[in-house]
């Protein structure tokens, strides 16, 4: 019988236990203290003998694994509690941007088990060639994520543009690309990764997006509504709300670095004028602070302000508080439009935080017509400039957590 | 037996009752072709007997009545069909603005059937006398739904300011008021509306908020996603994602008259400096067009506008020109942020729009990112300057759609 005739009864008995197994997979992967099967069982509403089916499943399809029991008091034998594998499926994160390639592997517990930073300027480089390099580059992530057991589930890209369904890269300003198909320049170069059911080889999102997502993960017990700037070359914003990042019509919010914040000011690769990026992008800042010609690349130039900063260098404090103050006259208006209370400051930011912060918080509070009742917070970064490839990664391991039946399919 | 002790069969029966009731009336508000009850049925998924005894409930109870049929060619008597009742239940709108008080009356169908306008500056106005001046406006009303066989079954309150789930209105900038408790306030003058199980006698909102879902609600085969901005002495904008209110943390977004479009700019009320209401608003573009000292109220000043704009006023032009430039660079902030395609111009700004649009369309396709690929609509409110009151009654009246069983209680 073709799986299309089944009866209704089969299709439904497949799906229960599909729906079983993400149910207590879930369960684990949400769990602050690892939880028994009694736990489980006690949680989900399912029988004790499903729980430890499924568990039995779960654990010999390497996506659970039993931990060691907390030592506890009282009487009777403790149970042994569940907790994600870290010797399963892992996802892999990729990232194109203005001066980096980077590579990271992320196992299904969201530890960084590879990560690969590799400096160039990729401006003059043709998007082929720069797929190329990361392709190259994914060669020592592999190699390392089989000596770690690791199985390679998935993939996904993170680009400093604007991405279609399809992950053609229709605008990337600042890289210069423009209508660039990475899929199928991506077929040209063996598979990445193992085919799992239900994961797709590779998506293409845009890096803020999912350096913003990476955040909603690397701080679970954080808010589930935000504003996350990536600050690069480019600047760009993921909106959360509610726990879910806010795509827009078209998939295409976020572009907070072309908010006019001069609108008759300085003109910009966008062919607008007076672009927050022409005051707070980081050439903008590193030109303020006198390291224009430096040509450092993203994080180094970060820390390099910072230090700068630190020393108490009157054109490095100044850039970063023009920086700042251009920053929040941007946030400002976001605030008073979406009405967020936390901001986090991402990407090359995140170390610049200490300076960048507080001009941020004094054009909240001088133009934001709420500001005296619900004061708005701003932050650095949990993760850093590795943020989109995190959380690209990290995408991938939600998808096998939230469908685990597609990859236990695979090893069955 | 107490409905506390009530076995589920019986709580479960309830609730079937009241369910059906609200899918069969749903079914009905959202035709385009009044439905007959076969149609019901088919659509349903209930058998006709069901369909039968829930839509007689719904005609004993003012809710719904049958229709004439439609002449139709071929064999048969058409069946009747059935549409929201004309006398049964509606919903009060009221609204407090800068410059006027309106007072409106929206039957179930969502028809206008009762509407004032009075003209007066509330600014001197003490918030308990202009709420007095509001109630008294509100006998009219009721007097002419009465006539009418009409039910005041709840009503709302459009204000321009921050507004807390208690209905306390935080700060309403342009009129001078903070922290006004208009519920209690509203408490030493009899009820307004008849007690209806499930519609609160009063809810109070932002009149940004409330014209968008009036705009929603009054173009059902529009955009489910716009960002709607009104034009009054403040500027107000009312976001709406996939057919619901965006609102924000706190339920305060849409200020977008505070975002900084000259950040070194003019003072504003809010103690910001260059927000886009010393720009855009009513009171800078007649000041600009030479009309400042006019004092003309909100649709009255866009009318005369209007008519120097027509007659070719070079004054005139150039105001509309700089204060659709001015909205223009807001509003591309919002498009590149959220990735909106539609904007509605509303309130005092609709009949503008012939002027304030190509401005508004040029910096868009400036400073929008995305403009290139997926073109914005910038286009007139649908409702005019009483789209907050209209929306206000609009929202008692999809109450009483959404929960019948409510209203039914009552008339039982």
């Amino acid at each position: 019988m073709s799986p299309a005739t089944a009866p209704a009864s089969a299709v439904r008995q497949g799906s229960l236990r599909e729906l079983n197994l993400a149910v207590v997979l879930g369960r684990i992967a949400a769990a602050e203290r690892a939880p028994s099967r009694a736990d489980l069982a006690a949680e989900t509403g399912l029988t004790r003998a499903t729980v430890s089916a499924v568990v039995e499943d779960l654990i010999s399809g390497r996506l659970v694994t039993e931990a060691d029991p907390a030592p506890r008091a009282g009487a009777g034998r403790p149970a042994r509690g569940l907790v994600l594998a870290g010797d399963g499926p892992a996802g892999l994160g990729l990232e194109i941007n203005v001066d980096y390639l980077a590579v990271c592997v992320v196992d299904l517990a969201g530890q960084v088990r590879h990560h690969t930073v590799h400096r160039a300027d990729l401006r003059p480089v043709a998007p082929a060639d720069a797929l190329a390099r990361l392709v190259e580059l994914t060669g020592r992530a592999r190699a390392d994520a089989a000596e770690q057991g690791l199985t390679l589930a998935g993939a996904a890209l993170a680009v400093p543009g604007l991405v279609d369904d399809a992950g053609l890269v229709r605008l990337a300003p600042n890289l210069g690309w423009r209508d660039v198909p990475v899929p199928a320049l991506l077929a040209a170069h063996p598979p990445l990764t193992e085919p799992v059911e239900g994961v797709p080889p590779l998506v293409v999102d845009n890096e803020a997006n999912l350096a913003a997502l990476g955040e909603l993960h690397a701080d679970p017990g954080g808010p589930t509504s935000f504003l996350h700037i990536s600050g690069e070359v480019g600047i760009g914003a993921g909106i959360v709300l509610d726990g879910a990042l806010f795509r827009g019509v078209r998939g295409w919010s976020g572009e907070i670095g072309h908010m006019p914040v001069r609108p008759e000011g300085r003109p910009c690769r966008c062919g607008g004028r007076g672009c927050l990026e022409q005051y707070a992008g980081q050439e903008a800042i590193l030109a303020a602070a006198g390291l224009i010609g430096a040509d450092l690349p993203a994080d180094t130039a970060a820390a390099r302000l910072a230090e700068l900063a630190e020393a108490g260098t009157a054109e490095a404090l100044r850039a970063l508080q023009d920086a700042g103050t251009a920053l929040g006259v941007a946030v400002a208006g976001v605030v008073n439009l979406l009405d967020l209370d936390t901001v986090v400051l991402g990407g090359g930011y995140a170390p610049l935080t200490p300076w960048l912060g507080p001009p941020v918080l004094t054009e909240i509070s001088r133009r934001v017509l709420t500001a005296a009742w619900s004061p708005v917070t701003v932050r650095s970064a949990t993760l850093g400039a590795d943020a989109a490839a995190v959380g690209a990664a990290g995408s991938v391991v939600r998808r096998i957590i939230a469908r685990p039946a597609g990859w236990l399919a695979r090893t069955a």
